[in-house]
C-alpha cells in the first residue's frame, strides 16, 4: 500500500473542500449572516491541513492500484464529511458534532437523512452548503476533481471505479479525465436547466438553486419543513421531471449529444426502469385517488413521490408514511431497486436487478436442460460469468450489511418499520423512510451509536460497499506491495 | 414433459396419504371421537382418487428427468396439502376450506404458521393429524415413499434433489431408495428417542408424539395455547436438544454411524451452526437477564426461543414478541439463516450463508488482486464455480420472492412488523412472527388471499423455490421432449 499517494490525494480534497466552502460563504455574506465566520474557519483549517498533507507527503511515485483507489475514496469521503460537518457546529446550529456529521455524510452520499427537528431555523448560508453537498456528491467528489486537474495520476480510472455506481464502470473517452469532464459538464448543464426552470416558477436565485442541486444529486435536502409540500404544482412537475432525468444513466446524455439514438433506443437499463417508473406511478395513483379528489392532485403526489423514491432523493409532496399500506409496500420496493447504474442515484440500480433476474432465468434454464449453454445479454453485449457472479456477490453484501446495520440498531426504541426503514433509506440514500423516519420525521432521536452506524451504512450504500470495507480492514492497509 | 408418469406418481402418493391417514384414525377410535368419520371419508376419498389415477395413466416409461423430477415434487405437496386439509373441514373443525389448506401446508412444510385461534378446542385425533404433517413433511414425502418403495422410478436422484433442502444434494449410499431408507431410520430412531424422553417427563403418548413430531420436522404445531410454556423445564430442555439434533445435517448422524468422527470433526457447516446458536443464546439470554430473575430460567428461555426459531421449529416457552427489540432483531436475522442443509429446517440453510460469505471474501481478494485465482472450499472440497453462482442465484430468488410475497400482502391492515414477519416466517417455515402474528397470534385474520400468497410462500421456502416455479410455469409443462 502506498500510503504517501493516499493521504497525498487526500490532502488535495481538502484544498478541493476549502475552495468549495467558497460558495457558501459568499451565501452568506450576501444574506449578512454571522455563520459565514464559521464557514471562513472551516476554509482556513481545511486550507491549512491540506497544504500541510502536501508538504508531508511529496512523492515522485504517481501510479495508483486498485487497492489505492479504493481506500483513496472511501477516506476521502471520509475526511470531506467530517470537515464539512464543522461550519454546522462552529456556527452552533447544530451543536453536537455527531448530528452534524451525520447531516454532512447524510449531504455528500445524497441521502438526505436528516437530524435537523426545524429545518427553517437554519441560516441560508449553511443551507446553501448543506444542498451544495448533494450536488457535489452526486457525481463524485474525486471524479470532480479529476475532471478538473489535467492529469492528477496515472491510472486513476481505479478512483473512478471505486466512486462512480454501477457494477460496469465503462470510459466514454479513452481518457480518464477527459471522461471525468464530459460527465461534468453535462451534469452542470441539466443543473443549469432546472436552475432556470425552477426561476420561471417565481423561486429567488437561492431556492431555485439549492432544489436543483438537491435534484441533481438526487439528495432532498429541503428548506421548508414541508419540503415541498408547499410550492405550486408546477415547480412539482419540473422537480418531478428532473428527478426521472437525474436517475438515468448518464451515458445516454452522453450519446444524445453524439446523436448515437439508435443506441439510446436499445438500452435495456432505461427502458426497464421507464417501466418501473411508469407501473409504480399507475399503481400507486389507483391506490391513493381517494385521497385526493382532483385527479390532477392524485398523479400530480403518486408521480412526485414515486419518483423521489426510485431516485432516491426523498423529497416529498405528501407524509406518504399516512399513505395506505400498498402504496407504501411497493416505494419500499423502490427503495431498493434504486435508480441507473452511471447516475446520481442510490439503490441496488436497476441494471443489477435485471442482471440478476436474467441470470435466474438462465439458472432455472440449465435446471431443465443441464447441458444447455446460455449468455446472458444486456444492452446488446454478452455479459460475461466474472460480472454476473460478481453481482451476485454485490447482493449478498448489499443485503448482508443491512441486516447487520438493522440488529446493529436494534436496540434502539422506535417501531421494526422506523428502524428497518431506517436502514434501508440511509443504505440506499433515499433519506426518509416511514414511521418516525418519515417525512414529517427525523433521525434526531437516535443515539449516537446509531447515528455513527447509520453515517456508515450512507457510506457504504454510495460508494457501493467495497471501498468501505477496505477503508476498514487494516489488512489492506498494512501490506506492502 | 412425460404427463403420464408425473399424474401416475401423484397417484401413487395419494394412495400413501390414504394410508399415512390411518394412524389419525386409529387415534380418533382410541379417544372416541367423531372426527374419526371425517378421517375415514379423506382416506376413502384418497385411496378412490389414487386408485383411479393409476389405473388411467398405465405406462412403461420409468424414467424420470430433472423437468419430471421438479413438477412431481411440486405437484405431489400440492395434491397432499388439498386433500390433507379434508379431515379439518369435514369434521367442521376447521370450517373454512382454505384456513384448512393454510393449516396443512403449514403443517407438510413443518413451518407452524397456524389460522387456530384456539387450538385446545380442537380433537386430538386431528391433532394428531395436523402434528404428523410436520414429522412427514420435515424429511421428505417423497423420500419417504422412495424409501418404502424397492424402486419406484429409475434416476428418482431428480425428485431427491427437487425435495430435499440445501444447496448440494448428495447420496449417503449408491442407490437413492437405499440412501432415502437410511435417511429414514436415522430420523425414526431419533423421533423415537425423544418419545421416550419426553414419556419420561410425564407426558402421555398422546402428547409425547405430537411434541416428537414437531420437533423432529422443526414443525412447531402443538397442542396448547401457549405452546409449550406451561411444561416442566425438563420437557422445555428437552425439546431444546432434540431442536438443535434435527436442525444439523443427516449426513452427520451417518457418519456417526459408521463411525466417521473426523469427517464430523472437519464439518464447517456443523461448527458454523453450533457457534451461531452458542453465540446467539450467551447475547439473548444477556439481553433478556431482566426478565427472569432466576439464571436458571433466563438461559432456558434464551436457549429455547433461539432454537426454535433457527431450526425454524416455531414452539415457544415465552411470547418473544414481547422480548426487548435487540433479541426480537437477532431472532429476525436467524429466521432467516435457518438450520444445516439436510437437515428437516427451513430457512437459507447455515451452507448457503457461509458460501457466501466465502464468495464475498473471494471477491474482495480479486479486487485487491485482479489476477489471482482462489477457490472457495467447503467440507474440505473445492466448490465449483457452478455451485457458487447457483448459491449466489437462490439468494436473489431467495430474497425477491420474499419482497414479492410482502407486495402482495402489504394491502393487509397490519402494522409493517406483522407483515414483514409473517412472510418471513412462513417463507423459511418458521410458523410464527412478531407482532400480530407472534407466538399469543394466529393468521386467522389475513384475506384469503393473504393466506393463499402466504400458504405459496411456505412451499417456496420447503421445496427451495424452483419446483415451485416450474410447476406455475405452463411452458414446462406443455414443451414435449
Amino acid at each position: 500500500m502506498n500510503l504517501r499517494i493516499v493521504f497525498r490525494t487526500c490532502a488535495m480534497m481538502l484544498l478541493a473542500e476549502g475552495l468549495l466552502l467558497v460558495l457558501p460563504l459568499i451565501t452568506a455574506i450576501i444574506y449578512g449572516e454571522s455563520c459565514a465566520w464559521s464557514i471562513l474557519g472551516t476554509i482556513g483549517i481545511a486550507l491549512v491541513l491540506g497544504s500541510l498533507g502536501l508538504l508531508l507527503t511529496k512523492t515522485e511515485e504517481k501510479v495508483i492500484y486498485s487497492r489505492e483507489g479504493f481506500i483513496i475514496t472511501a477516506l476521502s469521503w471520509l475526511v470531506w464529511s467530517a470537515v464539512g460537518a464543522l461550519p454546522f457546529v462552529f456556527s452552533g446550529e447544530i451543536p453536537s458534532y455527531i448530528d452534524a456529521f451525520f447531516e454532512t455524510v447524510s449531504g455528500f452520499t445524497t441521502t438526505g437523512a436528516s437530524i435537523l427537528r426545524n429545518v427553517e431555523e437554519m441560516s441560508r448560508g449553511l443551507l446553501f452548503w448543506r444542498s451544495f453537498t448533494h450536488w457535489v456528491g452526486g457525481m463524485g467528489i474525486l471524479v470532480m476533481v479529476m475532471a478538473v486537474l489535467p492529469k492528477m495520476t496515472d491510472r486513476s480510472i481505479h478512483i473512478m471505479r471505486a466512486e462512480m455506481p454501477g457494477p460496469i464502470v465503462g470510459k466514454l473517452v479513452p481518457r480518464v479525465n477527459q471522461t471525468a469532464k464530459i460527465l461534468y459538464i453535462i451534469y452542470i448543464g441539466l443543473t443549469l436547466l432546472e436552475i432556470t426552470m425552477l426561476l420561471f416558477g417565481g423561486m429567488d436565485l437561492f431556492e431555485a438553486s439549492v432544489h436543483a442541486f438537491g435534484t441533481a444529486g438526487t439528495g432532498g435536502f429541503g428548506i421548508r419543513a414541508d419540503s415541498i409540500a408547499s410550492y405550486s404544482p408546477y415547480i412539482q412537475w419540473v422537480m418531478t421531471a428532473f428527478m426521472i432525468v437525474f436517475a438515468v444513466n448518464f451515458n445516454i446524455y452522453y450519446l444524445m449529444l453524439m446523436r448515437k439514438f439508435r443506441a439510446i433506443a436499445s438500452s435495456e437499463e432505461l427502458w426497464v426502469y421507464l417501466g418501473i417508473v411508469a407501473f409504480s406511478i399507475t399503481a400507486v395513483a389507483i391506490n391513493i385517488r381517494h385521497l385526493y379528489p382532483a385527479i390532477g392532485d392524485t398523479v400530480r403526489h403518486a408521480a412526485f413521490q414515486v419518483m423521489t423514491i426510485i431516485s432516491t432523493s426523498g423529497f416529498a409532496t405528501a407524509d406518504f408514511n399516512l399513505w395506505p399500506p400498498f402504496s407504501k409496500g411497493l416505494l419500499f420496493l423502490l427503495m431498493l431497486i434504486g435508480g441507473c447504474a452511471g447516475s446520481t442515484a442510490g439503490g441496488l440500480k436497476v441494471s443489477r436487478a435485471v442482471m440478476l433476474f436474467k441470470s435466474g432465468t438462465r439458472e432455472l434454464k440449465k435446471m431443465l436442460h443441464p447441458r444447455s449453454v446460455s449468455a446472458v445479454r444486456l444492452e446488446g453485449k454478452t455479459v460475461d460469468d466474472k460480472t454476473l457472479s460478481g453481482v451476485g456477490v454485490y447482493f449478498a453484501f448489499y443485503i448482508a450489511f443491512q441486516l447487520l446495520a438493522f440488529i446493529l440498531i436494534s436496540f434502539e426504541p422506535f417501531d421494526f418499520e422506523t428502524k428497518v426503514t431506517s436502514v434501508v433509506a440511509c443504505f440506499n440514500n433515499v433519506g426518509p423512510g416511514f414511521g418516525a423516519v418519515g417525512p414529517s420525521g427525523c433521525y434526531a432521536d437516535y443515539s449516537v451509536f446509531s447515528k455513527l452506524v447509520l453515517s456508515v451504512s450512507m457510506l457504504l450504500g454510495r460508494l457501493e460497499i467495497y471501498p468501505v470495507i477496505f477503508l476498514l480492514s487494516p489488512s489492506v492497509w498494512m501490506k506492502k506491495r
